[in-house]
């Protein structure tokens, strides 16, 4: 019999198999995809530049992944910052600086550079102010223990909004966090204020979350873990059950194998749990939480280009405001600035759109909207790819979960506790940096934690 | 090879396959419960009356469910209305008659009998009249073309309502429709107002879909549809994969059994069909549209005594209004009164929250509350039993799916749309009266037709 079998070989189950194997347990990693990885995956294009199709950043305060590329020992260097972005803004791009300090900005931005009145600059900023104050107040640990918590969570973050009277200009910055923050992928008459609050506690913008790269691509660490764990990581391989009774836990997989083991990390995001048939079934909390914690919508798009260019005219490839498709687009080149690589992002709602169309029409769209930001230089990419985490079966979508309207308030008490011998990981799991890889390490190591927790207790008896 | 494999033997599924077999198609019904029936079961209790654990009532309007009832030679009678029901308001249970004109009550009540002031009921009616006006504007067949169809899916029902201002009297009924009406399940901060107009476009209150009754339950239907198919029917036999090319489709259950088929009827809630692994995979509208479609929370409450006492006072055992548990019970005696059945419904948040009690910490409640509505003999039933439809893990909920703010305007087109030799089933799928058996009947139908229109189809070639 086996110490702990963990379903699903995403950043979090690898990190938690990791951890265990260190604690000298047998371990066994059952991953549906045929490779490993999650969201956490690179490519090697026909260009031979190689790219993450998923997350790509660590953040400043990420102290468990850059202690993890540290001991992979993977280079990292600062995402390119210097110069200036572009603000588009009632069909106007603008160029603007960057702020030097977070709580001074508007979208990274300094305010006054933006196409905005001195009112509409004022106003944007109260309601941010009103914004951080909830924020502050926020349980990071059980949101639903919150001040208000029931009123926030029955009101959705735009009806909170359209409360304020706010302006298009103050609605940006929330709907930018909620589409393309990293706890985000959704539109905000989709969350509760309650919930879009919680993801500014737990995983807070002004930590500077997108500060660092690693070069040859974040994919490689969990390509490394997955090598650690030669044969005992078993890739193609669905689970489709889990029982478990006093004496341990069957882990079937579809091809009617059963794994035998002590306890159980499941490590795969909300949607995909219910695949999975429990023996003794999931309580009703868990049943209904499941169902009502979708992944975001995220399209990542990357265009590789001979070098960096816009740098040579003061630019720093960020684009934020209002636009078709593209939510964001960063600088993602390495520092040598050859190739230059801009990475795109289509969240939530045009997301959704967008993968309904045709890949000419998706191409002809994304080359329109690049030239129209960066100039004909952008339209001409050596190379352009896009990766909708929506076509995902073994994912169902990026940046992360969401919970409707009232879930916290509800089901908060299900989010985190145990099945008996099962124990959930994934980055939605996280009290710190929820959509993250920071979360799916942190959720990972305190999922092995309470394993090794438990089977301590039951040597002990 | 078949002709048909129908994943589900709910109502839909079994008249899906009842359908293809009257035309001579080989067919092959595969559920993954231990019986057929899904959320169609009666089950005989301890002292020996025989109940509906899931759905009980036919509609005046449901003509494919009375066909159906009429071809299985089964026995129909009226749900018994006479009499005054009881209104619990501000504290108070007031007795009121019903009315004779749905058009001209609140909440089936005659307004004046209601502990309400004339101000209230005015403004009452104001916002119910408001609320006509959306549903009579919404497109029942394609709700994301209704007039204004963004900005609906975009507004939950509850800011709806507190846009207009709206009372607690006010908002009582559409709440009601949302928990108890029989597309419901759900509180009104979970969807969008287009979808609840869309709900009473198509599955109409003021056609009286609490009709009549069935001798002997509901569940019998169920059972002979599924007796008629005798060995073409598998319960214990959960699907875990679908795979098709231009040769055909074959069906995986989880014992490794491959089912070869030209058709495939999925007629399952939305949420279970995440389960199924399809190959081809399925589009990424249709990955997100089963994420954003969570079951509505209800328990279901069975309370026998000897006979119906509440109709020697001239009662009806209609109870509605402001309770703690208890959102609606009726009275589901069989004509002669003997034995007296009340039939009880915990909806939405209330029912979540039921779920996390114990057995014992469940019954007082009910029994408390029974007891505060129709007297101490209420309080003593001969047997009392509850059903949390939350706890079926190949249902999820009751009675009917919802859909998130925003999904009807996203991913409305992804509804009903086939996936190849794929077509869904399903009360959810409907577009009449979804969320009740004639939905799952029409449902079933239509998948039939569609399967032999492609036959056809494919015959001639």
């Amino acid at each position: 019999m086996l110490d702990a079998v963990v379903v699903g070989a995403g950043l979090s189950g690898l990190v938690a198999a990791r951890r265990l194997r260190a604690a000298g347990q047998t371990v066994r990693v059952l991953e549906a995809a045929d490779t490993a990885g999650g969201r956490m995956r690179r490519r090697r294009l026909d260009c031979g530049v190689t790219v993450d199709l998923g997350g790509q950043w660590g953040g400043d305060t990420h102290t468990r992944f850059e202690a993890l590329v540290n001991a992979l020992d993977l280079e990292r260097f600062r995402s390119f910052y210097d110069g200036e972005g572009l603000f588009r803004w009632r069909g106007e791009a603008r160029q603007a600086r960057l702020g030097a300090d977070f709580d001074d900005t508007l979208l990274f931005f300094e305010p006054g550079d933006l196409p905005l009145s001195a009112g509409e600059r004022a106003e944007a900023r109260a309601v941010e102010q009103r914004f951080r104050q909830l924020v502050e107040q926020v349980d990071p640990d059980e949101p639903w223990r919150s001040p208000d918590a029931v009123a926030l969570d029955t009101i959705t973050a735009s009806a909170w909004l359209q409360g304020l009277g706010a302006s298009a200009a103050a609605q940006l910055p929330l709907q930018w966090l909620g589409r393309v923050g990293g706890s985000g992928g959704f539109e905000l008459h989709q969350v509760s204020m309650l919930h879009l609050a919680w993801t500014q506690a737990v995983a807070p913008q002004r930590e500077a979350p997108e500060g660092w790269l690693l070069r040859g691509g974040a994919g490689q660490v969990a390509e490394r873990l997955a090598a650690d764990l030669g044969p005992d990581l078993h890739t193609g391989c669905p689970v489709v059950a889990i029982a478990q009774d006093d004496g341990g836990a069957e882990v079937t997989t579809d091809d009617g194998h059963r794994h035998r083991c002590r306890s159980v990390v499941v490590a795969m995001p909300p949607n995909q749990r219910q695949r999975l048939r429990f023996d003794p079934p999931l309580p009703p909390d868990q049943i209904a939480l499941h169902q009502r914690w979708p992944m975001g919508a995220m399209v990542k798009v990357l265009a590789v280009y001979e070098r960096a260019f816009w740098r040579d005219d003061g630019g720093n490839g960020l684009t934020l405001g209002e636009r078709a498709w593209l939510e964001l687009t960063a600088d993602s080149s390495p520092p040598e600035a050859e190739p230059g690589v801009l990475a795109g992002f289509i969240a939530a709602d045009r997301a959704l759109a967008f993968g309904t169309m045709n890949p000419a029409e998706q191409r002809a769209c994304l080359l329109a909207e690049l030239e129209s930001l960066w100039g004909p230089r952008a339209g001409r990419p050596i190379e352009l790819i896009w990766h909708d985490w929506g076509s995902e079966p073994w994912t169902g979508g990026a940046f992360t979960a969401f919970p409707l309207p009232g879930t916290w308030t509800t089901l908060g008490d299900a989010w985190r506790r145990p099945h008996g011998r099962v124990v959930w990981a994934g980055t939605e799991v996280a009290r710190r940096w929820p959509g993250y890889f920071e979360g799916a390490i942190r959720a990972g190591e305190a999922a092995a934690e309470a394993v090794l927790v438990r089977q301590g207790r039951s040597m002990r008896r």
